[in-house]
């Protein structure tokens, strides 16, 4: 079994650079950190490469048994990204959607321009929890899905439905031109809850600086907002798509 | 009016210190971080000490003017705990609440041991805008409110309602003894969906880590789980908290 023991080894470096968005897009990979996470993308069914493990905790890996790398706690923080070391970190690869993987959604959400990991990834955790049947992140300006914050803040849910990433508003009209298209904006008329809503539905939520552009406000069929204490100015995002998601989808 | 530009300087040193629990108890202070957290602050009435001013930003500050300290970016790094100096950092009197603020309270969220400081910042915005009359932070263990990251992510939420400590069972169970208990739990039998509650209501949520206590558990007098898809096993606590307060109190 490979042991490696040196920060400065060749595919040590290596697997640090996947903590950067270029070198994931390059080299569609991304890390998982931590016993939970690997376990939980390997039940997905999530390709995983190699596992670096504390040498003293490898007997814990066996359902990886042959893609493991045995090592030490100062590797593991080296190639983690959390502030105290992982007794694992594995490097796996992305998994990609693209539009058809939308075909027979009935459910979808759409963050737009979405900026905050944890947000991105408490957002997919919820979504899936509360039925969705896919994400769509709209605009140039998205996170990376794949950043380690994004995935530690999914706790295992990055991979349960398809996320598909559009950048045009073209492509965004084409593919949901039949959908029920809801906004949700302090400025609406109609309140979340006496509202129904009629499938397929796309449910939009803008980006915690910036609110929905324009053309996406433009875009919804229908406007809401949700019922709250004139004394708070707005919810957090994460929190707004929750509720509204809930009272929606279930 | 004062000008401060070395980071040597003993005020700084004091002002520093405040980013620390045992120096917020022993003063009494705590620290506001930004333009928007000094102006909501001010705006609720929060007794503020004095602010640390970026000189050519100072015009800004008039109606607190006597209090001004104008400095630079170096003093402003130095006492701010976010990774991009503010223009702004004042010192404040924390607002300390008793039991006896909580009478006539009908709708109150309680937190057992909640240690995540963004979560709780975050609950707190969630729980004011929903309308709760109050939060008790229940246990020996919780985090402190006035930690910065905490005051941040309550976005100006921290000083609307009263947030009351209360360390024993003893004091919470005299406290709460007519309420209607309620405990979220995912193996509850009933649901969220179709549930109703009656008012005076303690709404209680159990750490992101261990969840309520046994005694919590015991102590509620109904018990409910939020409706979700069988393959996401758990949500943040955040999320949780928002769509049962939306639910319950809405």
């Amino acid at each position: 079994m490979l042991e490696i023991t040196s920060v400065n080894n060749e595919l040590v470096k290596e697997t640090v650079k996947l903590q950067q968005k270029k070198y994931r897009d390059k080299e569609n990979k991304f890390l998982l950190e931590g016993e939970k996470s690997v376990k939980e993308a390997f039940e997905a069914g999530i390709d995983i490469e190699h596992l670096f493990v504390l040498k003293e905790k490898s007997g814990e890996y066996n359902y990886l048994s042959e893609k493991l790398i045995l090592t030490n706690e100062a590797v593991l923080k080296k190639i983690s990204t959390t502030d105290s070391a992982p007794e694992v970190v594995a490097v796996a690869f992305k998994r990609n959607y693209s539009l058809k993987d939308l075909k027979g959604a009935k459910k979808v959400v759409l963050l737009e321009n979405i900026k905050d990991l944890g947000n991105l990834g408490t957002i997919l955790r919820t979504s899936t929890a509360f039925g969705a049947d896919a994400v769509v992140l709209f605009g140039m300006e998205c996170a990376d899905l794949y950043n380690p914050k994004c995935v530690r803040s999914s706790v295992g849910n990055l991979w349960k439905i398809p996320v598909v990433y559009i950048k045009t508003f073209d492509e965004l009209q084409k593919t949901f031109l039949n959908f029920e298209r809801v906004a949700t904006l302090p400025l609406a008329k109609d309140y979340l809850k006496n509202f129904k809503v009629h499938e397929p539905v796309l449910v939009m939520f803008g980006s915690e600086a910036d609110g929905l552009s324009e053309t996406l406000v433009k875009f919804a069929t229908k406007k809401i907002k949700i019922e709250m204490s004139p004394s708070v100015e707005s919810l957090n995002l994460s929190v707004s798509c929750a509720v509204v998601l809930y009272k929606l989808f279930l």
